[in-house]
């Protein structure tokens, strides 16, 4: 009920502050007899890691994940997993300034509000070190499903501010992702949107954007019919981040301002498989796969910590003014990159193991 | 674990399929000792009544709700409630040429896929018919609500395909969306939208729209940390309705092009209360209500059924064209007022009461 | 939350009190695409039904069960089946007199406690008329687990009082235990327990039995290790059952007086297959099927309800003296025995799917 | 859905195997602003501890806690709570012999069926080891509902053998519990109780044994009806220690051989409350709590692990002699007493949050 676990047959639970001894989750639901080393779940760590350009926090994580258990001789029993990933490069004094104050747009006034005390170095659990379990228990899901369902998932930023990409998903490579500073697999794009971070981090400010995701080769009848439909849970998946304020798959928002007409899409044959001609529908019929493409948008907020004077209040009441001089992203997209895609393969996991279980006659 | 039950404390389960016997829910966790007659579940639930109008499906049904459990001489008793609503004006019969066929966009392909089965009857259990459950768990929900926590709902459609209000949702009146046809509060704006409905369903076709929510009064620390934030189950809850395309909650996808400086909410003090000067969150930080108002954008797609000729395949494969002349809503956005509107009260409740769990010292 | 739904893949939530319009239960993650009709559940009610003979409640019930969705042209689609009885035979005005008493032993006083309301005719909610619904959910998954995994169930009154049939569970026929009125497969204590059982309710009294179950050619592999052990979801099955006081399986209460060199079940092989010679475990190991029978006794108490003058208070704390008129079992044990059968069904049939959705690699 | 999560408010996921690098478990649900160090844990632990006397195994562990999570500068945070114990006197290569064999009575052979592959260091996850994460979390529990409720445990051996006590629970002193190094608060039996381990050790063999169990002062109104009663919750709690058979409350299996007019527990007034004379319902009615002391008998096997010789087969099918020379318990159900007390708190602590949840009007 308390909500730090997710999933139902794939199961993690967070735990861990900010600023404390580490982060981590327990997996459980892991299927068995599957090979598993922590040299599987670092390379996608390294993708979320801090400090790794001028765009993104200069605090220094190695971020490097220990499998404490759930692992034997090089495979999954069935056990929880429990993962650890230590804090190092830990500054609680650089809050001690906020100590009594709410930063603006950031949960210090919810979590006094709903629990009467708070942990204030860093924002304590609400921070987005948090993320860190979720990427290392993607990092898994997303061997098994690679392994054993074929199943690819390509994640990358869209946007920063009005700065857009033109690529179609399609046309979009993995590598071309990786090779920006971005995340942006699209050159150009990917270099205005480097000169607007920089602009904007120095005016001590921060930028929005835009994450795009795609699933590729799901097997059709994935996702449960009414509540939990794929597409319901990609979309808590997606909002249960921090800074993420929307979400829409296949044609999303647009699909507003269409006719059925150009909206449905068309089935046909294909070698013996039942496909879509358009894929408006983004993959997800009433909830459930149909095969084609899942893809989805997901809208971040700009960073809610900046190094400009803001006002707001004390814990008592008092009107204050506050400027932050910590470490921060300016663009927390380009690593929400890594979330998305973990929350996403964490989302496909849980209902690929669901739909093993439905006994089809 | 399967996927036809809502929330955690305040948990509904539906049932039913479109032209079965009938549908209904199974509510448990509803707080004892509290009034509850049919008649407050009737008016939701004709809100959301087909046959209303020219704008919405010709299906006639009363929808009159009944309540089997869980209520003893007027009272809630702490025991699950059952209510059953009769389908009546059932026609089966129009779906029979489509037994075999597979109606793009809808779930047909999808539900054989999974089940390698299929009520084809209107679509069976992913008919939109399985909503009136939802509308009449919301309507037990909102009553509790309103008089425990003194919550306030507000939901009317923002557009239908590219004819938008220009009120903002501060202005809106309950009273006018009610007036409206269309679930509109903007007499202009509603009146364009009944003319291009009108002309679309002339041409045998759909549109899709913007369904806009607001819960008011909620006190601050609603909402868990993490994975069940408010903005998540908000996110869910709307994704689980059929015809979603998309959902954003206070600046929503404008907040990608932001800057922090601009999307902040400075804090300040009125009446002894933490206030927002603006509103970008739309009430909820870290995932928690913050006591400002929560709003949020719902994108419906044009509904899936249309009367044109579309091309399609049938359950051996072989190709085929299919033209509807069913009965169906030209934009289902209007009714899904009613929906959005039953969907977060659910969520509300829910939290409502994992708040009141949570023994704060 | 509330306590009204039990299982996880396989998932019941019953619903409706003693004296209401009827009681009845969703089933939802029934597989799809499998024969299911009425015909196969009422056999099953018809065991537990009140009135079968003068050794059961007088109450005159037919128990007839309707599938009101869920299963589509004979055969269920994967959707939640509703499941209604109504109640034929009700007479709340027998508990007129009641209404403001604490009936001694019956769950009145903690309803009030609990919700500070309570629905007073014949219990309401806690009555034993709320195991209708576990009965017919049970027959659907008992149909589905003999069809598809062999499996076999076999209960009956093993002793009522101090009277106890002295056969082996290996030596029951099915036959036998429904030839007797008290579900007691050996034929002399059966008759004696017939005589005690007459004699106790000329006395205006009642009184306690055990009941034996056994669920014969579970494959080896179910269950789930720590906290959902098999022994322990059929522990709490039991124990959810209004009159059951105790639980064991295997060697159970022995247990604790034997030493390990007489306890320990030796494996041997026989046809390829690990067997174990003893079966002291009771066919579960660390909380997972052996493939061997699973067996297990509960204890029943005597009917609360009993036809003697008895001490209590009133609902404002006077002392008062009350004697029950009403209808009810002299030996709930009896048709206790359907309640323990379906109760054991319905975990076998969770854990069967749960087992299924493993991937083991 | 895994096995390895118990609660719903008050959630414990526990993790880690006998020989791996430690055992743990998240606590989920911990209400905030509560005074807490390992020190308030660390006293339940010593209780269970290993090598504490020539009864129990030689296995030397200090069962140091650590929290890593969820509690800032004393006090909890609502967040999750991670506690970690190491495993410092690892001897894995005691089990090398046994690597392909399945020992009797053990979980080893279950576990291969169920997952096709095992940890065989020490049982792996399967091993009593894991119980430390429960002693732990209930200690935490135990705490809160000491502090918070008023509430007391008392938990006690009541046999080893044929070996019992002759006090009634009510006369029982949690010092002269402490005292004994049987756990049993009787001197005269708790002597008898060491001589007959003493002996059963030296002959290579084990015993089993009964643990009592009372909870004292909870408020009347805990539980919930139908499934999630309290008593079926507690024999779920009590079943799912790996080495228990078998569970009663109050009057129990003797209930069977009553009569209701002896079993019914009266109500009369005492100071204004409602109270029971006797207490046959064990504190329990109709699955919720009466306010009379709850008390409850759980059955312990003698341990598996003997050092005489026993046959078995190997991974292989191959028959084969097995005798272990590793430490265990000569008589589990000693180091049974702390993890008995620690389940039973954590059902209470999960019931005590639903009951805050219920909002009774």
């Amino acid at each position: 009920m308390p909500g730090n676990t997710f999933g139902q047959l794939f199961k993690i639970s967070t735990f861990g502050e900010s600023h404390g001894l580490c982060v981590g989750c327990v997996i459980d639901g892991m299927p068995p007899n599957f090979c598993l080393s922590e040299s599987d779940i670092q390379p996608e760590l390294d993708k979320r890691r801090p400090g790794q350009s001028n765009l993104t926090t200069a605090r220094q994580e190695k971020d490097q994940v220990k499998i404490i258990s759930g692992v034997f001789e090089g495979k999954t029993t069935g056990a929880p997993i429990l993962l650890l990933i230590d804090n190092e490069d830990k500054r609680p004094e650089d809050y001690l300034n906020f100590k009594d104050l709410f930063r603006p747009s950031h949960a210090d006034f919810t979590y006094q509000a709903k629990y009467g005390i708070r942990d204030w170095q860093g924002g304590g659990r609400a921070s987005a070190r948090e993320t860190v379990a979720r990427v290392a228990a993607g990092a898994v899901a997303k061997k098994f499903l690679r392994e054993k369902a074929g199943c690819e998932f390509l994640t990358f930023v869209e946007s920063v501010g009005d700065i857009k990409t033109g690529l179609n998903y399609q046309e979009v490579k993995a590598g071309d992702i990786e090779n920006s500073p971005v995340r942006c697999p699209d050159i150009a794009a990917s270099q205005k949107m480097v000169e607007l971070i920089e602009k904007i981090k120095a005016e001590g400010d921060s930028i929005g954007g835009v994450v795009f995701g795609v699933i590729k080769k799901m097997p059709a009848g994935l996702g449960e019919p009414v509540f939990d439909k794929l597409s319901a849970d990609l979309a808590k998946a997606m909002l249960s981040i921090g800074a993420v304020k929307g979400f829409e798959y296949g044609s999303g928002f647009m699909a507003s301002v269409m006719k059925g007409s150009q909206h449905n899409d068309e089935f046909y044959m294909a070698n013996g498989q039942v496909r879509t001609k358009t894929n408006n529908s983004g993959g997800i019929q009433g909830g459930i796969s149909n095969g084609e493409d899942i893809y989805f948008r997901v809208a971040f907020k700009p960073t809610a910590t900046i190094a400009q004077n803001q006002n707001t209040v004390t814990l008592d009441g008092q009107a204050a003014v506050i400027k932050a001089s910590g470490r921060h992203d300016p663009c927390v997209a380009i690593r929400g990159v890594a979330v998305v895609e973990a929350m996403a393969v964490l989302v496909m996991m849980d209902h690929f193991l669901r739909y093993k279980s439905l006994c089809k006659n």
